[in-house]
Parts: C-alpha cells; structure tokens; sequence
C-alpha cells in the first residue's frame, strides 16, 4: 500500500483512510484497529473507510496528520498494514454495558486509553452511556478519580494547605468564586483556581473574568500568579490537568449528559491534580438549578464528602439556595461590573452576591482551621483587603479593566417595567438564563441581563 | 465566512469544519448542528472544529463532500452560518437513556433521521446503547421494524406468497440457505434470498455463493433473475431495503454488540421489505453458538413469531441444534464445495447439511401449507430437481463455477490426526472458526476448515 498524506486533522485520534475495495479484500470494517509501518515508524490507528476513489484509489492509504505525526510518511512511500486486536479497555467498558462493576484496574485502563487517545468517539460514547445508564458506586468513583488524577498533569505546593472551591452551577450570576478567592488569599492561604467557560450558561467564572484580565495562563505562569499573590483565577482548559475529561465531555455534549459518577471524578480529579488539600463545594438547590431537590443535594453532598475522603482532600459541601440569579448582573459585562462594585463596598454592588461570598468564605476558612472564621472574612472586605488583593490578582494575570464604569456595556436596552405593583414572588433562573444567551451571552461579552430586583423585592406599577 | 472545498467525502452525515477560534467566537461547539446557506443552497450540517490554521484559518469554513454536493459552494465563496436546534429525535433517544419507553411516532423519527443520514455516530451510539440496556418491549419493537420497513425500499410480487428464511447465526459451516432455496423453488414457491457477507464467521451466505455465481446484483436484475428460476441467493448490501440497519451496524461492530430488539426488527423488516410472506427463522441453540440456552431461545422464537404476526408476515421459528458445525467445510471455497457435492447427492456430500437442508425446507412447505411438505421436500432432492434448479439459479446470477472439482482451494494443508481413539464428543464452533478465520477465510476464499469428523464420529489413533 502507498501513502497518501491528507494534510487534515482530527483533533484526536489516529486514522488512515482505505478504498472501500481494499477494505473488503482486507476484511477491515470502520473502526477496525491497525497497526501502520512506515520505515521504521510504526503505530496504532483506526480504520474510515470511503468508496470515493477520486480521493483514496485502490493500494492508497490515506494518512491523516495525527497518524502523519507518528510515523513520518512521505507521499509515495510504502506503507504495510496489519490487523490488530482490541484494547483491553474495549472488553473492560462492554462489561460496564453489560451491567457490572468495574474494578480500579479496569477503570485506570478506560481512562489511560482515553488520555492517550486509543479510543474513538464512538467507544467513549458507550462508556458514557454506560455510567449514565448503570450509576457508578463508590468505589468506581473513586478508582475514576485517581485514575483521571494519575493520566494529567500534577501541581503540588510543597506540603502547605491549599484551598479550592467549586460550584456544580446551573444558577446565573453566580460568581461568588471572585469573592471567596480575594478573601481566603488575603487570610494567608493559597487558593490557585482554575475556572470554566460557560457550556450553556450565559457566562462562566472564566467568561467573566476575562473582561478583567488575562485568563490564559500555562501551568508555569499560573505558579508565578500564586507565588506572588497566593491566588489566581484563571480559565483550567489549557492545564492539561485530568486530560481525559474535556475529551469526555466533547460526546456527551450533543446528548447534554452529565452522569453524577462522572461529575464527582471530574471536579474532584481537577482539584486533586491541582494540589488542593481543602476543598468547599458549593451545590445550589431550587427550581431551575441542575439540582432540583433537597433529598438529591443531601445525597450528592455526601458522596462529594466520602469521595474527598477517599483521595485525602478534606472536602466540605453545602447546599445554598438556588431558587434565583445571585448578583444582579447575567452576562459576561455585566457580572464583572458587579464584582467590582460588590467588592470595593459600592452601593451599586449586589448585597446577596456579597453575602454568599463572605458565607461561602467563612465556611471554607473554618475547613482551613481558622478559628472565628466568618468574623475574618467579613472584616476583610469591610476593611477593603479583599477589594485590594482582586486587584493584586489581576495586575498579576495582566490586567485588562479594574474600574466598573469603564467596562463596555452593550449599547442597546430594553427596560422591563412590572406590570403589577407587588412583591417578587419567584426568579426563574432558567429564563433569565435563556434571555442573556438570546441577547448574544457569553460571545457577545457586553450582552446579558441586569435585575433591578431580587426575591422579595418591592415593585411599583 | 468563506468556502473552502475540502473534496474528502466522510461516507455519512454532512460536516463542515471550522477554525477554533471562529467555533470559540461563535460559540460552537463540536457536533453542533448549523444551517448553512451558499448563494440559493442551503442545508443543515455538523460542525467539526479544528486547531490546525494551516488546514483552515479563521474566516474559512471547510467543506467536506456530502455538503458540497448539497450546496455547490465553490472556493472562495460566501457563505452563511446559523445555529439551528436539535432534531426531535435527539430528544427521544434521551428519553430512552432515561430509561422510558418510546412512541410509534418517536421511533419513527429516530429510525428517519438515521436513515437520512441527519444523526451523528454519537448520537446514534446513545440510541443503540439505550437499546442494549433498556430492552425494547414488544411495542417498540415493531416500531422499530415497521419503521426500518417504510424508510427503506420495497419489493412487492403482485399478492403472491413469497417464501423466505432466515437463520440467525453463530454456527460454522451452516449452509443450508443453499439447499432450502432450490427445494422451494422447485415446489413452485417464491423465494427471492438475500444475504449478508460474513461479518465475525469465516463465511457468510453470500461468500460461499460468491464462488460460484455474481452475488452482487441490483433490485431490477434481482427481479429477473426471480422471474425466470423463482428464486435468487445475492447479496443483500447494495439493494437499500431497511438501509437503516447497515448504517447501525457501523457503531455496534467496535462493540460487537447485537441488542435483541434491533435484531429482531433488523430481520424481520428485510424480510418485509423484500416482499415476504411466509418466513422460517432458524435459532441454532448450543454450546458456542449465539444462543447457548434453549430458555432464550424460546422467548426469542416467541418473540419472532408474534414481531411477524404485527406486521403480517407468517412466521414460524424453529431451535435447532447448534452444537457443530453442519457441513464439513468450512470457508467459502470449502463450502461451496460442500454445496454441489450434497445437492448432487454425491457421496463427498455432508448429510448432515443434507438433512437439516431438507427439514428445514419441509417445515417452510409447511407453513407455506403445503400438504406432506417433508415428503415433498425429500423427492425434490433425491430426484436431482434441487440441484437443476440450483443450478439455473447459478445460470440466472451469473455463473462462475458449477463443478465441485474445479472449486480452488488453498494450496497448503495440515492434516491433523486425532491422537486418541474413539468417539468425539465434542465440536468447538468457536475453536473452528477462530481457526478459519486465522487460516485466512473468508477473505482468503480457499482458506478454511475441513471436517472429516462430526460428534459421534469414529476416530483411530
């Protein structure tokens, strides 16, 4: 067989391209695994197969560049092909199909192929289905975990106590994460945060701060932010910590799946592989949030706790209200305008988004050991340290705007007038999220939604 | 955005791949779904993303086959791109994730959209993953079939009764499609066959017949081939009946999974849209067969019978012995062989594949209501009228060989000699056909197996 380099990209795994002629002569179906020798370049790759002989003729083997990569093939060149058997890891997930435990070997072995890129969307595909279909235990958990910790990158900070928050979201507006981080940084500890991009939210912690500052950071200049201001908040999708779950998410996206097993090892994993010692979970519970009901937070809070245990973090969830939007501003602008405001006590600011802050940071203070632990947080905003040391953060992630009136608001508006005089009864924050995303959130950074009133708030004809 | 033809063809759904900072700007992600319009057309793809600016820089779209052919963009040219929502049976395959239970219309449009080639690998992958783990009742099965039935092509033979069978598999050497068909024929029956290549076993129908006519023939030539001998024996791949089925079969091979709903309906609607009225279904039950134990395979042969009943279509099936390979051969030279020997009632012939030929063939007489069908069944063979018409089916596809001496065979042997004497006991359908297939069957056609002994057979040290 001759080489025919493709020049295309998959953005993952290796494949070659055969006729669908050799194909057959070959016994090779879509998907079969080969082994490809060019030379003395050898590697694994997986077979697509077309019947357009105008692109790949018969005794072509078309290269595509991640399998170019590998095996160096000029055009031309002869190449030999074999047939070879599947991963382990393939038996490993059709036994998860079929309904049965998976042992911590079995998963490291899932999740090392899928690090590596062994195997194709399809395979994934059924893992996903899988676990979503049969709920991993505990112990699958916890051997997914670890297993996604061991296939990326590792930070560590020398045996000192590192914090970490998370939220698992679904509620706008909520960007109590850029309260807490200035707060447990000015108490002395260390709280390097990694950030998402909003999936189908309107703005993510990383969206928002990105109005700010710079939020592209590799590993070694995120160590440089902390070094200096004992804190970062930067976006976590360039950090190579635990790989395997962003190649996840790509095929449980267009399914928009997000299996609890699944979730728990992905944010535990991120925070363990990003050295954290001492972790607070935020889980909002309310009509509209990805958690509906108290029962199923109660369950969730627990296993978050058990698993932290099992990976020696000391993890800390709690259940917040997730009934409405928590600051007033939704959209990416919008919500770094309200932090500023929030932070340097401006009476512009959102109370609710500095009380859950200051909550949320007092909780985790106290899992840090300090003693009076919510009088500390409180006095480091009313003092202005915490307004001071987000400012510190952003000069050192490269500051982009730190005076809210300056932030670029979109340049249309609608004012929405209540047509009843009376008291705010309910937010949905699925609606207003839909709104935001209408409007143009988060790609069109200045677009969003701002709410004059909260829950419980009076309102005038 | 501008067009850029990238002239490779993904064999299935239409893709267009865009620069990842266009995807980010726009807030794209992988495996949405777009609309995308040049000049007057317009049609809806999938977007695939890429890193690699050499290959797309931003401002470009690529345009891969299927979409060009829909749109005629040429290079360079404007085009327009609109996110778009998600077909209705995205919506239903996620309900079945969920472990619900699905409507006639629900399965039709999942069963369409395949069809039509509008769902992605993943997304079809969650639907047959969900029908693995989540059985389908009775209900969504004949959904499933009346649903491959319609969205594919179909034959009808004016109201006359049209014979066929069907045998589900797993046993080497089985080849008695090739004596049922000319029986039938030879009664005065329709029986048009069609039949798969093998897929895991070291031949299939259509590879043994391969050898000794052209098996690859449109609808219309399938028609007259019918017309003039009653009967046919091609390859059922390129007729398009139920074509739904082949593109499932693509994300079920790297799993070898084979759901039970799907293969019930998969059958039955072939044989639907083939234009059957009368079908025999054939459940080999043994040690290393598909179907060990004779429990499954009775609900299985209930659950044929009352599919066929749903759609009209008499189905008998019957549980037969699954032990051993039936004939001596086994791969497509060696079982070609086989056939003309056995049809020609030469003593080199296999009585076994004799016997289980004829019955099955008495059976489907019967259902076909005819009176003393075993009877018939044996004179039809033991007259030499089932090897003329045989043979003039041969005639009718094209004939390549009709004498068993001229059939090639591989030229290297191992004899391999019992090393005990007395009975055997035992035949692993398995071991033979893992050694067949490593032999170099099917693809090799003179490679393969040939049986001297069957179980209670005599051997001598």
């Amino acid at each position: 067989m001759n080489a025919k380099n493709l020049n295309i990209s998959t953005g993952g795994i290796r494949i070659i391209l055969l006729n669908e002629k050799d194909a057959i002569s070959m016994n090779l179906k879509q998907s079969d695994r080969v082994s490809i020798k060019a030379g003395r370049n050898k590697t694994v790759a997986i077979i697509d197969i077309t019947n357009d002989s105008s692109l790949i003729k018969q005794k072509e083997v078309g290269i595509f560049k991640e399998t170019k990569d590998e095996i160096k093939s000029k055009n031309g060149q002869k190449v030999e092909i074999k047939i070879i058997t599947k991963p382990n890891s393939i038996y490993y997930i059709s036994k998860k199909l079929r309904g049965k435990r998976l042992t911590e070997k079995e998963m490291h072995e899932i999740i090392k192929d899928i690090t590596n890129k062994k195997l194709t969307d399809v395979e994934m595909t059924y893992f996903v289905s899988a676990c979503y279909m049969y709920e991993l235990n505990m112990k699958e958990i916890v051997a997914f975990t670890k297993s996604m910790v061991d296939t990326g990158k590792k930070l560590n900070f020398n045996g000192r106590k590192v914090a970490d928050k998370h939220c698992i979201g679904g509620v706008s507006g909520n960007r109590t994460t850029c309260i807490v981080i200035p707060i447990i940084a000015a108490a002395g500890y260390l709280i390097p945060k990694t950030s998402s991009r909003s999936i189908t939210s309107p703005a993510g912690t990383a969206d928002t701060m990105e109005i700010l500052c710079e939020v592209n950071h590799s590993i070694k200049s995120m160590r440089q932010i902390v070094n200096k201001t004992n804190a970062c908040l930067v976006w976590g999708g360039s950090m190579d910590v635990a790989p395997s779950d962003d190649t996840l998410i790509k095929v449980e996206h267009p399914m928009s799946l997000d299996p609890v097993g699944q979730m728990l090892a992905s944010v535990l994993a991120k925070k363990k592989a990003a050295g954290a010692t001492h972790c607070l979970i935020d889980i909002p519970v309310g009509p509209g949030a990805k958690i509906e009901s108290k029962f199923k937070a109660f369950i969730l809070k627990r296993k978050f706790e058990k698993v932290g245990k099992a990976i020696d973090i000391k993890v800390k969830a709690i259940i917040t209200d997730g009934s409405e939007p928590v600051g007033n501003g939704i959209g990416p602008a919008l919500e770094a305008r309200d932090l500023l405001w929030t932070l340097n006590n401006d009476k512009r600011g959102s109370t609710k988004l500095l009380d859950k802050g200051t909550y949320l940071a007092g909780k985790l203070l106290k899992l840090l050991g300090e003693k009076d632990p919510y009088n500390v947080a409180k006095e480091i905003v009313e003092s202005g340290l915490a307004a001071k040391k987000f400012n510190e953060i952003l000069v050192a992630q490269g500051l982009k705007e730190n005076s809210a009136e300056k932030i670029k608001i979109g340049k249309y508006k609608v004012n929405v007038i209540s047509e009843k005089t009376g008291i705010v009864k309910a937010i949905s924050n699925m609606e207003i999220s839909r709104i935001a995303r209408i409007a143009g959130a988060p790609s069109d950074t200045g677009a969003g939604v701002y709410l004059k009133k909260h829950h419980s708030g009076y309102v005038v004809k």
